[in-house]
C-alpha cells in the first residue's frame, strides 16, 4: 500500500514521519512510539495498514491505524527535512541533548519531533525561561506591560517563550529581540511559513536571535486544534507561564490551565476591571489558577530558583515614625500640631499613664521628633530623618 | 480623687464612661468590663485610683489603672450623651438588640459603646452588609469602579459600610446615598464633628439616610491610632470587606487584614499595574489575603449567603462551533475556506479515519455548517445559528 521511499530505520526520519502521520497530542501514537521507538512503530504501522481488517478491531490502536494510514501515501520525511535544511533549520528528537526536557512531562502527548529554525539548543534556552502569552486583541496597556515584563526578564537572563501571534505574543517577542534577549516562538503551523503574515519580519528576527519552532512538519497548516495543542508545548517547555491580557475565551487561558495541570507556576497580570482584555486574567486569579504578577521581578520569582529570584519586598514610602513603638506613636499623635502641652494633659489625651508618656517623650526627643522647655513639650518643626 | 457626678449604676452611662476612659481596642479595659460589667468596672476603677500604690504593682491591670485614671477627673458621660441627643443621636451598648453582632467577634477589643447619629438599628443594617474601603488618594478609575460596585450592592439590598474618608470611602458613601441605599460611616473621631471637613455635607446625608457611628464619644479627636482601631470595627461589623484602591501603606490594607484575621472574606479590585493606587490591592491578591473582585456580583458573592448571591458564570462570546465534538471541529477545520474537498483528502488532512470523517460530516451537515454535492464537501457560506 505504502509508497514510502526513505530509510525507515533512521530514528530522526522516523520521528519526523510520525510528526506528519499523527496530529499533535495523539496519545495513542505517543504510547506506540514510546513503546516501539519511532522506527519500530512506523514499521508496525506499515504492516498493519496492509491488512484489510485492521480498522475493524474497534480498539484504540485499530482506530489509530485508521487515523494515521490515510497519510502514509504522501509520507516524505526526507523531503521535509531537506526543505527545513534549506532554511538552515534542524530537526530535534527526544533523544537529542538539545531537546527541551520540560516536554517530557507531557508523557504520551509529548511531540515526536521539533522542527527548529534558528538556534537548536532549546534545552539550554528553556532551562531558565518564562512563557509570556496573551490576547491577540491586546490593548496599548497590555503591550506596554508586556514590554516592561519582558525587558526585565531578559535582563535577568530568562528566555521568553510565546506563540508568535499578534498582540501580546508579538509584543513579547519584539521586546525580547529589541533588548538583545533570547526568545522562542512555538508555532501551530509549519515553520516554512512565518504565520501570521503581519508578523513575518518579527518572526524572521526571532529565528535570527532565538528560534522559531513547531512540532508539525513544514507545509502544515495552523488549524484551530493545532493552536490548542501547541499551547501545551508553551506550558511544558517553560518554567512558568504569565498571561498578560486575555479575554474570556482567549487561547492564552488554555495555555495557563495546561501549565497549571503540569504543576508549573502560572501568573496573571491584572488590569482595569473595565477592560474586557483583562477579564480572563482576573478569572485566573479568582479561580486560584494564577498568582497576581505586576512586574518582572514577580514574574522572575515565579519561574526562578527560590532565593535567587525572589521579588524584593515592597518598602512603601518611608515615614519619620518608622520604628516607633505603639505608645510613642500615640504620644506623638496626642501632641497638638502647633501648641505645646504638659505631660499630664498628654497622658489624658493619649490615654496612657504618666510613666509611659514620660518614657515615650524621652525616645521621641532622642529621635528629634519632639522638643521641650523643661515643663512643656512640642513637636519639632522639621522631624530629623 | 474623682469628681464624677453621674449615676454610676446606669449601665449605658457607665459604658459611655468607659468609651472615654480607655482608648479603642484596650483589651485590659475590655476584659475588665466583660468581667464586672461597665458599672462594676467603673466602681472598681474609682476605688483603685484612690490608692497611692495602685500604679506600683506592675501588672496589666495596674498599668491600666495608671492609664485610665488621668481621665477620671474630666469624666462627664451624662453631658456627652446629652450632647449626642441634641444631634438626635443614640448611644448603643452591647446588650442593645440594635448592636451589630459582628462586633462580638472582637472579644476583649470590642467597643464599650457606639455613638450613633442616624438610624440606630445597626444590627438590622449590618445583617447584609459589605465594607467598601480604599485609598484617600484615589484615581478616577477607582472612583468609577466604586460607584459601579456600590450601586450593584445597593440594588442587591446590601448596606455599604465605609470610613467616611476622602477618596474611595467618599465615593462608596456617595454612590449608596445617590442610589437610595443604606450606608454607614464608621468614624475615628467623635460624631459631633463630620470629619474631614470636605465630607461634611456627604456625611450629613449619610446620617440622614443611614448612620454615622463612632466608638469614641463626642469631642474625641481622630488620632492616627484611632483610625487603625476604627478599621477593626469596619472589618468586624460587615460580612465581607472589599478594597477598591490602596497604595502600599494605605490604611485600607489594615482593614483588609483585620477582616481576614476575623475570618471574613476579603476582596480586592485589581487595576492597572502601572497605577500606584492599585499596588496594595495587588499585594493582597499576591499574599492570598483577598479574592479578585471585578464587579458587584462578585462582591455580593463574597458577602452573601451561598447560592442566593453566587456570581453568574461568565459565558464568553457564543460560537457556531459550540457543542461540537473534537473530531467534528477537526474535520471542519480541515475543510478549505473556499474550495471543496473529498472525504479521502479530508481524512488525510484531519488525521482521522474515513469512518470518523464521514460521521463528523453527517453531524456538521445536520447543523448546517457544511454542504455536499454527493462526492465533495464544502463549508456553508453562512453557518446556521
Amino acid at each position: 500500500m505504502s509508497t514510502v521511499t526513505f530509510d525507515r530505520d533512521d530514528p530522526v526520519l522516523a520521528a519526523a514521519a510520525w510528526s506528519r502521520l499523527a496530529e499533535p497530542g495523539d496519545e495513542t501514537a505517543g504510547a506506540l512510539v514510546t513503546h516501539l521507538g519511532a522506527a519500530g512503530a512506523l514499521a508496525w504501522l506499515m504492516d498493519q495498514s496492509g491488512c484489510a481488517d485492521a480498522g475493524q478491531r474497534g480498539d484504540a490502536l485499530a482506530a489509530g491505524v485508521a487515523r494515521w494510514s490515510p497519510r502514509l501515501a504522501d509520507l516524505d520525511p526526507s523531503g521535509e527535512v531537506a526543505r527545513l535544511t534549506r532554511f538552515g533549520g534542524t530537526v530535534l528528537v527526544p533523544a537529542d541533548p538539545r531537546w527541551p526536557r520540560g516536554l517530557d512531562d507531557l508523557g504520551a502527548s509529548a511531540p515526536f519531533a521539533l522542527w527548529v529554525r534558528g538556534d537548536p539548543d532549546l534545552a539550554g534556552a528553556c532551562r531558565r525561561s518564562v512563557a509570556v502569552v496573551g490576547a491577540r486583541a491586546s490593548t496599548s496597556y497590555g503591550e506596554h506591560v508586556t514590554g516592561q515584563l519582558v525587558s526585565g526578564l531578559t535582563d535577568r537572563g530568562f528566555t521568553v517563550v510565546s506563540g508568535g501571534a499578534y498582540g501580546i505574543d508579538a509584543a513579547a517577542h519584539r521586546s525580547a529581540v529589541v533588548h538583545g534577549g533570547h526568545t522562542i516562538a512555538l508555532m501551530a503551523g509549519g515553520v516554512d511559513r512565518f504565520y501570521p503574515q503581519g508578523n513575518h519580519e518579527l518572526l524572521r528576527r526571532v529565528a535570527d536571535s532565538g528560534a522559531v519552532v513547531a512540532e508539525v512538519p513544514p507545509g502544515s497548516t495552523p488549524f484551530k486544534q493545532r493552536f490548542l495543542a501547541r499551547n501545551r508545548l508553551i506550558a511544558a517547555a517553560t518554567a512558568a507561564t504569565v498571561v498578560v491580557e486575555a479575554a474570556w475565551r482567549s487561547g492564552a487561558l488554555s495555555t495557563a490551565r495546561r501549565a497549571a495541570d503540569l504543576l508549573r507556576p502560572v501568573g496573571a497580570v491584572p488590569g482595569p476591571v473595565t477592560s474586557m482584555a483583562s477579564g480572563g486574567c482576573h478569572q485566573l486569579l479568582r479561580d486560584g489558577v494564577a498568582t497576581c504578577v505586576t512586574d518582572a521581578a514577580e514574574a522572575a520569582e515565579l519561574a526562578g530558583s527560590l532565593g535567587g529570584d525572589a521579588a524584593p519586598a515592597r518598602a512603601g514610602r518611608a515615614d519619620h515614625t518608622d520604628g516607633l513603638a505603639d505608645v510613642e506613636r500615640v504620644v506623638l499623635d496626642a501632641l497638638p500640631a502647633r501648641r505645646s502641652a504638659d505631660v499630664a494633659s498628654l497622658a489624658r489625651v493619649a490615654g496612657r499613664s504618666l510613666p509611659e508618656v514620660l518614657g515615650a517623650l524621652g525616645i521621641l526627643e532622642s529621635r528629634g521628633l519632639v522638643g521641650t522647655d523643661g515643663a512643656r513639650w512640642r513637636r519639632s518643626r522639621r522631624p530629623a530623618r
